[in-house]
């Protein structure tokens, strides 16, 4: 039997002892589990941060993965502890948009919060769900307890999705985000190739806050002139813009977060 | 059959190969081991820190679990490498005050010295222990040997203890100190519900170097006033004075390893 | 059966996904690995220090551990993936001296290229070898591919060897270089004892670029007075200049990289 592999994504750091503390509690419930630590420094709070890390880890992971991911500043208000099952796994974590983008591209097949208080710790810390709600809500998982005895089911379009994990697709132009920008000033943006498909076109007017640009698809950085810009899918999978032996954020002055729309010329 | 967990919790940090060598003589002595790390960033030679982390970790870890902590200023002096035995699993380290704050609410049952050849690599260094001493003997405990093998038995109340181990619960005051500083200034005391229960009052008196309070219980920050301090029981389970919406250790002067004394009013 | 060790060194940090990519693609082709993190902390790009610090690891795994390394600042270009195969393990990178210091001393028996695309990802991004090449050959092994079906042999003389992987062995003296300074200031050579063994000497000529001196084996620091050198194998295996309280490489001025000679007085 292969073994059930349990990711870990969150932004505890390595310090304190809250990342052992979720892999002591799955280890006691699903003594079978093996965890894989994504990262745990992810930048406190951000969850785009989060969301864009996950998302690039997960489509390595085999079928029947589970990941946790714990990037929660709304850790003890309203926002739902969630379940997402996809075509090839699940996901486990806060409902803020955290789950979508690794979720998404995986096809999600259900949805529902984490309510039953049989699969959470005896006492609920308000101020820590990933020990006591998250990590024993994945090692139950892992023990195969289903996902409709967790809480109620969530409609999938109800599920919270903050701008970073949102692309509109109209007739003529798709329109995103900046979601990342990468040790070489790499833009990557929230935007799959998938998206800018049905533009059906070879020749892209990007639109950027400082900048109006026209692009074409670019193999590697060498296609393009020193210091010249270039559009290419990057090996996260993800739409990016770069610039040959240069950093595009700062030429043209783009900041995570930025909208960004890619259009018929 | 579960698998035998060994945790690790160290000052080695993650740059150098210290943590991979112990990882690599526990898995060629007792292949059948899970490893996990509780840290390797307890700050350099700080005990009091390695003991609160690793009594904050220990709790949630299952059912004979063994537990490697190395913070070892002491390395090669006379000090002790030492097994503790609690009712839940075994702490293997320096006799140093490090093990003691996690395993004495385990409930401590025999301490012995490692002074077994047999059970140490064949060539101890004089400043490597957790390699050559600790990391072999959690292997054995863990293949099933028995603990009084390892070396001459130590009473319990011979086992060094520093102050940060150490509250002393008299008629109508409990004594202990500060034990840990959290980023958000919220003071963490070395003194559990437990030890203040029998003075069985609701209000204490708390007595700082540069403070006196008058605290009951609190369950939540919100429960008093803005900047307004209070007595809470951690997620830790240690004792925690806190400032709604503020830093405890700014306003009131508290640093690590200060005195506190809850008396009754 | 033994659990199949696979341990990575390599220079991704803890921040981005790289590292979880590499397990999650060796844990997807081969389930039963137990992955091992020597460190991912190495400096960007720095071949030596991954060279120095996995040959730290190395020898305390045991036989038939597989070691995967990646600090590649040449990956794209015609720099070669291999696998070497020593009488204790493999050793699987790119052929830039990496994988050598640590693959020596346990006798290297063969070495090949990795160019047969079976054991690669079916996509193998230019930028990225360590996911695309070098994980997935790991898990090959690990399953049980013979070293030969990967690609064509290497005469093990033909193998990149930088200068810090090469110990000149002369008569009457051995010409290494500085491999590495600690934090004490100890300064690491990449010379062994067996090295200078056939110079046949107590007492040895040491020059430094600002240096010279004469030194005999000191067993521990305390074995010379205060401030003054000694020579000693360190825990590491090398030979190591130390200075008793203090930082040889102040003193001396010496930096990672220096040549140095040991020879017949």
């Amino acid at each position: 039997m292969p073994p059930q592999i349990i990711t870990l994504t969150t932004d505890f750091g390595l310090k304190d002892p809250y990342a052992a503390q979720l892999k002591a509690v799955i280890l006691t419930l699903c003594p079978k589990a093996t965890i894989v630590d994504t990262t745990h420094q992810i930048e406190k709070f951000n969850i785009r941060n989060g969301a864009y890390t996950l998302s690039c880890a997960a489509p390595y992971f085999p079928q029947g993965t589970i990941h946790v991911a714990v990037v929660d500043p709304g850790v003890g208000t309203q926002r739902r502890p969630i379940i997402i099952q996809t075509k090839k796994g699940f996901f486990v974590g806060p409902d803020n948009g955290l789950l979508l983008l690794a979720a998404k591209p995986q096809t999600i097949i259900a949805a529902h919060q984490i309510t039953n208080p049989k699969f959470t710790l005896p006492h609920v810390c308000s101020t820590f769900h990933g020990r006591d709600i998250f990590a024993p809500a994945a090692a139950h998982l892992a023990n195969g307890v289903a996902i409709d005895t967790f809480g109620e089911k969530i409609a999938i379009d109800e599920l919270e999705t903050p701008t970073f994990a949102s692309v509109a697709v109209q007739e003529t132009r798709v329109m995103g985000e900046v979601l990342h920008v990468d040790g070489f000033g790499n833009v990557i943006t929230n935007v799959y190739p998938v998206d800018v498909k049905s533009l059906n076109v070879d020749l892209f007017a990007v639109e950027l806050p400082c900048a109006q640009l026209k692009l074409g698809f670019s193999k590697t950085y060498g296609d393009v002139e020193p210091k010249q810009p270039l559009l290419l899918v990057g090996s996260h999978g993800y739409l990016e813009i770069a610039l040959n032996q240069g950093s595009t954020a700062d030429k043209l002055q783009i900041r995570v977060g930025d909208k960004i729309v890619f259009s018929v010329v």
